[in-house]
């Protein structure tokens, strides 16, 4: 292909890997890469960045395409105008401006977006564009992250919704229990005290401790400290104790998405992150939680019906997101 | 003044009294109308809100003017397309066409949206028109009523935020307590069995029932059953079982107050509905929970602290929201 063919790029920065993804101007994907982050210094992690977007538009068989505009999400808090990263503990960012930084790199705009609300992009752009008889006049969706916290991506009568101070959607510290186990924010009970995948390791292990499994060899007595991870693939094995907890996660999901939907009301529900990838022994309990839901409440039946309640897809939405985020980028720049 | 005058008129319509506001077309308050509702049937409904309507007309000295456009809130569930009440059970209506009905009688174009919804775009409308200085750029902003139930009405991205169904915002039914008591949802232990006007009367019943006002004679033991203006009353008047209460709903709503924030991130909280009438006696234990929250948790520092927690101002501002309503419509009828 001729040297001056220009090239979308989403991002999706985590803590342990960076998927890249390469797609034409009009929004076709054309190849994705992924490789281990390199966070020991911000300049590292630019130059594995870097690495990425090289990788992903080498496979795209155009190595020498201009990168026209970029979308990238960060785990933590952004500033989306400035696009600095206040705080990432994950990728060993404080007050660093990842944006500025990458916009010199590579020579284009850069649009940098918390990771959930980019995904929740993703997500609405996929539901608009793969299923258009159904989503064409979609306007409201919620994306739940259920990852080592838990948060909310929110697309709000058809916009990202952002909040005065960029923290709309931080759902995971909504204190559910006063008696709760103490949160990192300093609350006792918080929603990610529950239903995130931190949470879920911890309810293995303080059963382990409460000797729950003893009676029966429970897998999980195995390989300590216990991962939400290990708690889906005993479940899967048939293990009586991981079966139980992912029950009771699943229970506290459903009733989560429920006071999503009284809050939001949003068309569509999304579920991602870490603990969304243990695939049905994760879904089937909280589908189970919302059958019981809806039988017990007509409010439920209202609006837990007809919502999708869908983990995301596979394609890996935050990258795609950030695609979506440097494609309004791009038509900004030509203005 | 002269016949050909147009007025535009915001209405409250609750179970007890009806509000109508007239205004000039470029949202000047002449005068307002209070008189009371007889919901016997719809046809007595609209005559007196008819009455109202009239009444505020001739206190604006325009008795023979031509109402240009009229906006109107209901309390319950209400269909802002077609004008249609699905279900307010203090108005005695059930799948009623009251904006359509009111059409009719008044010849104009009508608005029709749930109460609290209209406040919110009351109280956004006031602080705009009223502040320019601090709030031209207002965004975002949450109106909480606190009545015989409680909702949020929301104006997010500068726009009424309804939902897909619209129920976002219906805070009152996400659970709060599990083991709570049981709400007429059909759940146990829903926010509005712990903050609404209703959830203070029984609070108060509970505690004379269980002895707590027996040591020491207090007023609520004379009139019973006890109700949410009584429990302030008494708080005022140094009621020690009064002041217990009003501290612990205090201690409810400063945390629902966090939690809105945590899922919405407005920049302005309106507190309003009747328990809100309390003045002080309601405001002060609300505040001392903002500030216990504010102490522990860096995070609540963080958004509590920027944010407004206001009552709603004397002016009714369901009413306003009508007229602001109002004038959007005349603009369209007048494309």
């Amino acid at each position: 292909m001729a040297k001056q063919t220009e090239a979308l790029i989403g991002l999706d920065i985590g803590g342990t890997k960076i998927e890249a993804m390469a797609a034409t101007p009009d929004l076709t994907l054309l190849a994705g890469a992924v490789i281990p982050t390199d966070s020991r210094t911000p300049d590292r992690l630019v130059s594995s960045i870097e690495r990425a977007v090289d990788q992903a538009l080498q496979r795209a068989g155009l190595p020498e395409a201009r990168v026209a505009a970029m979308g990238a999400g960060a785990p933590g808090m952004v500033d989306h105008v400035t696009g600095e990263v206040r705080l990432a503990v994950n990728l060993n960012l404080h007050d660093y401006p990842l944006g500025p930084a990458l916009a010199e790199r590579f020579g284009c705009p850069v649009a940098l977006e918390n990771d959930v609300r980019l995904a929740a992009m993703g997500v609405y752009d996929h539901l608009r564009q793969g299923q258009p008889d159904r989503y064409r006049n979609l306007r409201d969706l919620a994306y739940i992250s259920l990852g080592t916290g838990v948060a909310a991506g929110l697309i709000l009568n058809g916009a990202l919704y952002r909040g005065a101070r960029g923290m709309a959607g931080e759902i995971g510290h909504i204190q559910v229990n006063q008696d709760g186990p103490l949160c990192n924010c300093g609350a006792h009970g918080c929603l990610e005290m529950y239903i995130s995948g931190t949470a879920i390791g911890r309810m293995a292990e303080e059963a382990l401790a409460r000797g729950d499994g003893r009676s029966r060899a429970s897998p999980l007595q195995r390989q300590r400290p216990a991962t939400a991870k290990l708690v889906y693939a005993a479940a899967r094995a048939g293990d009586p104790l991981a079966q139980a907890i992912a029950d009771r996660v699943g229970d506290y999901v459903s009733r989560t998405l429920y006071a999503v939907l009284l809050a939001y009301d949003v068309e569509v529900l999304a579920l991602g992150g870490g603990v969304v990838h243990a695939g049905d022994a994760f879904l089937k309990p909280v589908m189970a939680g919302v059958d019981r839901l809806r039988a017990d409440l007509p409010l439920a039946r209202k609006l837990l019906d007809p919502a999708m309640v869908a983990a995301a897809p596979a394609r890996n939405m935050g990258a795609w997101g950030g695609v979506v985020m440097a494609a309004a980028e791009a038509r900004r720049e030509r203005v």
